[in-house]
């Protein structure tokens, strides 16, 4: 199915000259065409031509594993792009340690085959839109090895390791920071090289990792990086569980009681829409559904419960992300957890368990924004 | 002279409209006209224009205080580039606290008009060219207030201080970095910052920093930034003398005392040219000279000499600036000090003792590539 040609995999033969070819024209024929490129220099080829060309790009970094909320950044792009980037890159740097950097889902032809099929569904939209609007299309995937991307010395996770890295503090020291102290370095670090690699008109991020949007968009504001960052809406199964790539490994007994992370948070989000501001009261609504769901727990037999932790409920400022004792309601506040699923104590034959066989501990986070009341 | 519009100040009214015009074509007439760009976006909407009209940018980062050095800078810039950008800013945050960042000499009227002068030298030399081959001109000043290079925080100097950063190890931490420890995570930042705002396609760097330019050449290879990097010789004085805006502080006693650590340089480089590999043979030579000199003025009396002390001899590879013990003679090293003038003791009426009287403390670097010896 892959052809590799210097450095670039070609999913489509008659793509395949996109490179060589001056003007860089898009054929009704083959919509789901897109390459696959290993490294900087053809990519920054291609970025070029396109650029000549007056195309835009727009960017969506991944780790793979690639779900329905990864789509709706692909859509979003490609409703103000012509031509849609997509990076697929488990980066070592963003992982501590002792963390899940090697059980992490990695599904590269399922992501390939989800990248092409929406690419069908663009050129559908595209057909069928007689408006003339924009629908833009997956041109690129940017699929590098380690080696390209730290080129010079190997990926260090320790936190005194050695390499060239983008630290962004004290906002990579909150929240998710402060028991993942690597992880927006690493974050911060390989997005800056993605952007200059990529160089995007605009990048796409989640609403779900929240925190990730408030470091992105200072890193862009303060490095001034050409590029605009747009935050897309988290995607959410029909009962309200943010869609995560490692939702996978929860299985149904942790997947019902992980849903308590959403729960809570729209019960504090409840509380602050019913005119409270002070954090006892926004913060006490959704720490009441969680102790509550915990004691149901405890009280199950160990076969038959799914125990968790709540790591942090924070309270913050959107910008700042410092913890607020007052939401001012001209200025809204970011309401966000993190919930550690414990594996399963005991399960029974034929229960789904998840991948990893309900071992797997999973951190859940999710997060709303408790906006402006003008 | 000066003429403010919307954070872009233009040197010569014909030159004004610069911007407005969809070609960029150069006149003639106005051979020295450049802007001047305070902010962000009037220089990266010029950059744009000139990408698609396939002009060329070569980027000159200065700190002002502009001499020979830099000028050769632009004129190397120019015989590459049909444009260039030099950027006039004084770093606060490569300033270590106990630094000289406030007698750092700002001297924005003469630089200004040393890159007038340049200009018009470079049109004379575009104009006696008849071999087709580029003559660039400078057609941009970036000159950022503190708030536009560091908008969210205020620019720290310590080094555990709060900020987004670039952070180049362990390189950064070696000859220079050992003394200042924020040094080149500032150079590294700042340069981050300059890089994206001018988005060039070459920038120039003189060799006289040599650990600058190492850990720029590695921040642009890990960061994938889309430039290639120029190291231009080291321009000096007659007498061998490197250039350094800090100069202006030594005064005629310093100044010639100073010249020892060329003189040293020249001595371990005639070791190695002369066949020795070893660090105590080529560092030896370099040594013995400073000695001497220093037991010279020692014996002098204190309105009579100049002191100094030996900061670092180093001989290093030039890819990572490890210390070598044995030079590979097809490798190459670099080697590179660092010297401390110290304040003049006593001095007589009279005398050029250089701004500041004297009493200023001058860190004087200089290098020497050792080249391999094939």
């Amino acid at each position: 199915m892959a052809r590799l040609v210097k450095g670039v995999r070609s999913f489509s033969s008659a793509a395949s000259s996109l490179l060589a070819e001056a003007p860089v024209a898009r054929s009704a024929c083959q919509p789901e065409s897109f390459q696959v490129f290993r490294d900087v220099p053809p990519l920054r080829q291609l970025r070029r031509q396109l650029l000549k060309n007056d195309r835009s790009v727009g960017f969506v970094p991944t780790m793979g594993a690639l779900h329905e909320g990864h789509l709706s950044l692909i859509r979003e792009a490609a409703r103000e792009n012509t031509d849609i980037f997509v990076s697929i890159y488990v980066n070592p740097t963003q992982f501590g340690v002792n963390e899940d950097l090697s059980s992490y889902p990695r599904t590269w032809d399922s992501d390939v085959e989800k990248l092409e099929k929406i690419n069908k569904e663009l050129a559908q939209i595209d057909a069928e839109e007689s408006s003339g609007a924009v629908t833009g299309r997956i041109t690129a995937i940017f699929a590098p090895t380690s080696k390209v991307m730290y080129p010079a010395l190997p990926p260090s996770s320790e936190i005194d390791g050695e390499g060239s890295f983008v630290t962004i503090t004290p906002l990579a020291k909150k929240l998710e920071g402060s028991s993942r102290p690597v992880f927006f370095r690493g974050v911060a670090t390989v997005c800056m090289k993605l952007f200059n690699a990529t160089t995007p008109d605009r990048v796409y991020f989640g609403q779900k990792d929240v925190q990730q949007t408030v470091i992105i968009k200072r890193m862009v504001q303060d490095f001034h990086i050409g590029t605009e960052v747009r935050i897309v809406e988290t995607t959410r199964e029909s009962d309200g569980l943010a869609l995560s790539s490692r939702n996978v490994y929860l299985g149904d007994r942790r997947r019902a009681v992980g849903l308590t992370i959403y729960r809570s948070l729209k019960a504090a989000e409840q509380a602050y829409l019913a005119g409270k501001t002070s954090r006892d009261d926004i913060l006490g609504a959704a720490r009441s559904i969680a102790d509550q769901v915990l004691s149901e727990q405890q009280a199950l037999l160990p076969a038959e419960r799914a125990l968790f932790e709540v790591d942090y409920i924070s309270l913050a400022d959107p910008d700042t992300l410092d913890e607020l004792e007052i939401v001012d309601p001209n200025k809204g506040a970011v309401l966000s957890t993190a919930f550690k699923m414990a594996p399963l104590e005991e399960t029974t034959p034929g229960e789904d368990c998840g991948l990893g066989d309900g071992k797997v501990p999973v951190r859940l986070i999710d997060n709303l924004i408790l906006r402006p009341q003008s």
